[in-house]
C-alpha cells in the first residue's frame, strides 16, 4: 500500500483507523484490488510511474461522517480527494491529481431530499446519479425532466461542479448556473450553506441563487475550497411539444450569416433547443468524406471549387438543426419565422424534422434509443430529458469505427460564437496538426458544440492507448494544441488533471493574477492543504513550489 | 473636515494629498458642500450622529489611478467605499457603512468600451449608467435592447453587484446573472480578470462566464472584496414582436392554481416576459378598495363574503398579465396556449393586452412614456429595453398621492413561488403590521414582484421622514419585520447599509458559518480592511467586535 507523500506510515494507518471508526471498516479501501478502481480508465499516464492514483479511499455515509474525515484528514496532514460518482471520463475520472491522495469517495450520500414538481427543483446529494433522479421522478409520474450530459451515469452535483452542459431547453443547458444553493463541508470540517439555505427553516433554497451578501457557490465549482454535500437544481417542466427543423446554406462563407442568425435566433427565445450544425458534405461523427471530396481536400482545392463539387452533388456547404420546446402551434409559428430569418442567406433550404408531443410513449422512447445507437436519429434521449449510455456507442467498435481507442482525453477550447472564429479554428487547429502529425478528418469541416447560447465549444477527443510512447506523443500534442489555442486567445472550459497546471497557466493575464488570488483564498480556506491539492492547478503552500 | 476613525489629521492629510497626486487635485473632494452630495437622501438616520457619512471623495479617471488610491489607503490605512454611479436610493445611495469613510467615486470612469450587435455584450465601466448605454446604441443604430431596473439612472455594474433585476424577457432579468467576466483591482491594489478574460488577447470574455477553475465572481458582489473595474453584459436582440394578455379568476383560492399555472408556463419558456399579478378589486399601486369592499375588509369579513362581492362587481378577485416577446405569429400561439393552460381554473376570463412589432416608433415610445407616467399603462419602457425615470412619478405628490414621503427603505424579502406562500405572506406581515401600528393598505392583497422565474419579492417601501422620532420608529418596525419574515424562512434580497448587520444576522445557519466564512475571505483579501467595512454584514478584523 502507498502512503500520501509526506505522510508516515504510522500517521497513514492511524487516519485510516480514524476513517474506520468514522465511517465504519467496510467503507475504508485499502487494498490493491479496491483502490484499482480509482483509477482513471482514460488516464493518459496509463503504465507510467507519473499517473497519478490514490492510495486509499474512504467513503462516508452522512455529512457528519465527512466532517469528521476532514478533521482527521487535518490532524494528520492526509490529502484527500473528494469525487462525487467517479464518472467524468476523458476529464480524469476519479483519480487524484496528487498521487497518494485518500479518494473521499461520495457514493453513498446518494439522496434525493427533495423533487418539487410545482418549483420544477430538486435538492440532492453528491451520490445521486442523473439515472438515480430520472428514476425518482418517473417513480412519482411526476411531470419533470431532466437536463443531463450524454452519458448520463454520472452525478447531477459532479457535473455540474465541473461546469458540464445539456441537451435540452437554453436556459438550463449550462449546468452550473442551472444549480440554485449549496451545503458545503469546509476543509476545515465546518459546514455551511449559501443562498437562501444559510437561513434556517428557508423556504426558498432552490428558488433564489444569491441569498445575501457576496455570492459565494462559484468557489466551489472546478476547485479545491470545500466539499459539497448537498447541492440545488432547477429542472425543467415537461413541454407540450417538440420540433425540429434543419437549413442548408450553399456556401462557404454562409456560415457566418448562418451562426449570426442562429445566434439571433437563440438569444430571443425562438429557438429554445440545443442547435446542431453540421455539413451534409461530411455527414456524422465517424462519416468519411466521399474520394472525389477526399480528393479535393487533400491537394488543398480552394474553396470555389468544394461549393462547385457542392452544387454537384446537391448536398450544401453547412446545415444547422435548429430545435424548439413548447406549445405546439407556437413552435411550428417558430420554424416558419426562422426559416424567415435564415431565407436571408441566397440559397438556403428548409427541410421539416422531428416532432413529437409529450409525454413520450414507451414505444417512442423505445424507438429513438434505437435509433440513436446505431446513429440514424438526429434528435436523443437527453434531448427529452432522458439520461443514457448510448453516447458510448460511438467509440465501441462497429463497422464505422473499426479501431476504437482505449479512451480518450477531451480537449475543449471556447471559442467566439461566430463563423468566422470556426473558420479560424479549423485553419488554426488543422495547421497545428500538420506540423504535429496528427489526422485531420476533414480539413475545414470541424464545428463546434452548442451547449450554451454564447459561445462554442469545440470538442476534441485526443485517443489514449496501450502504449507508452503514443501516450507521451500524445500529451505533447495536447499541450501544443493548449498554447496554440491560448496564443489565440481560446481558452479551455474544462480539462483533465493532468493538464489542469498547463491551463491555468494559459490564464496568465497580469503576471497570472487569478491564480495567485485564487492560492491566497486556498491558504485561507484549507491552511493544512489537505483538500484535492492540485485540483485545476490550485496547490496548496506547502505543495506550490514542488 | 471629519476623519475616518483611527486615522490622524495628519496621515488623513497625507493621505488625501496623495489622492490628489494620483488623480488630480479637481477629483478629489473634501469640503463640506461637496462631501455632503455623497450623503444618502434616504437615510434612515436623517439627522441623527448615526447617519453614515463620507469624509471625502476620490474619482479616479482609469483603472491605474483606482490602483495608486486602494494603494495610498492601505498605507495609511484610510477606509474606502467604492459606488458606481451612487444612485441606489432605497438602498443606502452612495453614503458608506462606515462614517469617515473617503467614497471612491468611479463616475469618471463612464467608458462604453465594447458593445457588440452580432454577439448582443457589452463591455462597460463602473460610471456607465443605463442612459449611456442606451444613448451609445442608439446613436450607432444597434438593434439591441438593455434590460434595465426601473429608474434607469443607476450603473449597470452597480446594479448588477447589487443583484438588481428588470423587466424584459426571463433568461437576462436577472442582472448579475447576465454578466459575462469582469476586471477588478484588490484590496492590495492587484489587478485581475475573471472568466475567459484572465487570458491574454481572450476572445471571449464576454462570451463565457467561467473561465477554468473556481468561479470567483460572485465574491465581488455586494461585498467589499474587491473594486470592479470592468464588466461585461449581455444584451438582447431586438426581437420581433410583442404581446400581453390578462387572465381574471373569480376565487381567492384561485390564486394557488394560478401561480403554479404561471410557473409552468414560465419555466418552458412560453411566457417569456415579467409577469405582473394584481388584483382587480384593488387595481393599482395607490388605488384604494371601494367604501363597500374596505367596509368588508376593516369588519375582517370571511373569504366567501368578498368572492360574493367581487362576482356582485363583476371584477374577479386576482389577476395576472403574461407577456410575451419573439415572433409575431409564434406569441399569439402562446398566448393562446396560456389561455388553454388558465382555463383549468374554473370562471378564468381573458383580455388581450398591448401588443407591438419593433421597433417602435417615436411616437409610439413617447405615447408609452406619457401614459406610463399617469399610471394609465401596464407596459412601461423598460419593458422594451429603454431606461426611464419615470417611476419617480409614483413617489411625486399626485392626486392620488396627496402626502408623498420624503424618501424610502426598501424591504425586500423573498418568498416562494407560490400562491400559499403569498396568502401566508400577507397573514404575517399584516399581523406585525398590526402590532406595530403600521397602516395596511388592503389586507390580504398585497402581492410580489415577479423580476425571477424562480422565486417572489416583496418590495415594501418603508417610508423615512425629516422627524427623527418617525424615523426611529421605522427603524424599529423594519427590524422587526426583517426578523419576522426571517422566523418563517423569507430572507431579505438586498438592503440599505442601515440594516445589513441585522440581514445579515438572519443568515445564521450553523452558528452563522456563511458570515465566519465570509470574514475568513475578507481577512486574506483585505488584511488591512480598508475595502467598505462594514458591506453587508461584513467587517475587517480590527472593526469586528465593536
Amino acid at each position: 500500500m502507498a502512503t500520501p507523500p509526506n505522510v508516515s506510515q504510522r500517521d497513514f494507518d492511524r487516519a485510516l483507523s480514524e476513517f474506520e471508526s468514522a465511517v465504519g471498516a467496510d467503507w475504508v479501501f485499502k487494498d490493491d484490488e479496491s483502490v484499482v478502481l480509482y483509477r482513471d480508465a482514460y488516464s493518459p499516464f496509463k503504465g507510467e510511474e507519473e499517473e497519478r492514483v490514490a492510495s486509499a479511499a474512504v467513503a462516508p455515509n452522512s455529512v457528519e461522517q465527512v466532517q469528521q474525515v476532514v478533521r482527521t484528514a487535518n490532524e494528520y496532514r492526509i490529502p484527500i480527494y473528494p469525487i462525487s460518482t467517479g464518472k467524468n471520463l476523458g476529464y480524469g475520472g476519479s483519480a487524484p491529481n496528487l498521487s497518494g491522495s485518500v479518494v473521499l469517495d461520495l457514493k453513498r450520500m446518494n439522496r434525493i431530499l427533495d423533487v418539487s414538481e410545482r418549483q420544477a427543483s430538486a435538492l440532492v446529494e453528491p451520490g445521486v446519479s442523473y439515472f438515480d433522479l430520472y428514476r425518482h421522478i418517473q417513480e412519482r409520474g411526476l411531470k419533470l425532466w431532466i437536463d443531463c450530459p450524454d452519458p448520463g451515469w454520472g452525478s447531477v452535483i459532479g457535473n455540474a461542479l465541473d461546469h458540464g452542459g445539456g441537451y435540452t431547453l437554453t436556459q438550463l443547458r449550462n449546468h452550473f448556473d442551472a444549480h440554485c444553493g449549496m451545503e458545503v463541508v469546509l476543509p476545515d470540517g465546518d459546514l455551511l450553506r449559501t443562498g437562501m439555505g444559510a437561513m434556517p427553516g428557508a423556504e426558498s433554497w432552490q428558488q433564489y441563487k444569491f441569498g445575501v451578501g457576496p455570492w459565494i457557490d462559484g468557489l466551489f465549482s472546478q476547485s479545491n475550497f470545500g466539499v459539497v454535500t448537498k447541492m440545488g437544481f432547477w429542472l425543467i417542466p415537461e413541454p407540450d411539444a417538440y420540433l425540429t427543423g434543419t437549413v442548408v446554406v450553399p456556401k462557404h462563407d454562409d456560415l457566418i450569416a448562418l451562426v449570426d442568425i442562429l445566434n439571433y435566433l437563440e438569444n430571443t427565445g425562438v429557438v429554445n433547443g440545443m442547435p446542431q450544425l453540421g455539413s451534409p458534405l461530411i455527414g456524422g461523427f465517424f462519416s468519411q468524406p466521399d474520394p472525389e471530396l477526399q480528393a479535393l481536400l487533400s491537394r488543398g482545392a480552394p474553396t470555389a471549387e468544394i461549393e462547385d463539387y457542392a452544387r454537384e452533388v446537391g448536398r450544401g456547404y453547412w446545415s444547422c438543426t435548429v430545435k424548439f420546446y413548447g406549445a405546439e402551434k407556437a413552435i411550428a409559428a417558430n420554424w416558419e419565422y426562422a426559416q424567415e430569418k435564415f431565407s436571408a442567406i441566397t440559397g438556403a433550404t428548409f427541410e421539416d424534422g422531428e416532432s413529437f408531443k409529450f409525454p413520450l410513449t414507451f414505444e417512442q422512447i423505445e424507438d429513438i434509443t434505437r435509433q440513436q445507437s446505431v446513429g440514424s436519429r438526429s434528435s436523443t434521449l437527453p434531448e427529452f430529458g432522458i439520461p443514457s449510455l448510448t453516447m458510448f456507442s460511438i467509440g465501441a467498435r462497429s463497422e464505422t469505427n473499426p479501431t476504437p481507442t482505449q479512451g480518450h482525453v477531451w480537449f475543449s477550447p471556447i471559442i467566439p460564437r461566430t463563423g468566422e472564429a470556426i473558420m479560424e479554428a479549423n485553419r488554426v487547429f488543422a495547421e497545428a496538426a500538420g506540423e504535429l502529425g496528427l489526422p485531420v478528418r476533414a480539413a475545414g469541416f470541424s464545428l463546434p458544440t452548442t451547449y450554451w447560447n454564447r459561445s462554442f465549444i469545440y470538442l476534441f477527443g485526443f485517443p489514449i492507448s496501450n502504449d507508452i510512447e503514443q501516450n507521451r506523443k500524445m500529451r505533447e500534442s495536447f499541450e501544443r494544441l493548449v498554447r496554440v489555442a491560448a496564443e489565440h486567445g481560446w481558452g479551455e472550459y474544462r480539462t483533465a488533471p493532468a493538464f489542469q497546471d498547463l491551463v491555468l497557466d494559459t490564464y496568465s493575464f497580469n503576471d497570472n493574477a487569478l491564480r495567485r488570488f485564487q492560492e491566497r483564498l486556498k491558504d485561507a480556506v484549507d491552511p493544512n492543504g489537505i483538500l484535492s491539492a492540485g485540483r485545476y492547478g490550485i496547490w496548496p503552500k506547502h505543495l506550490r513550489d514542488a
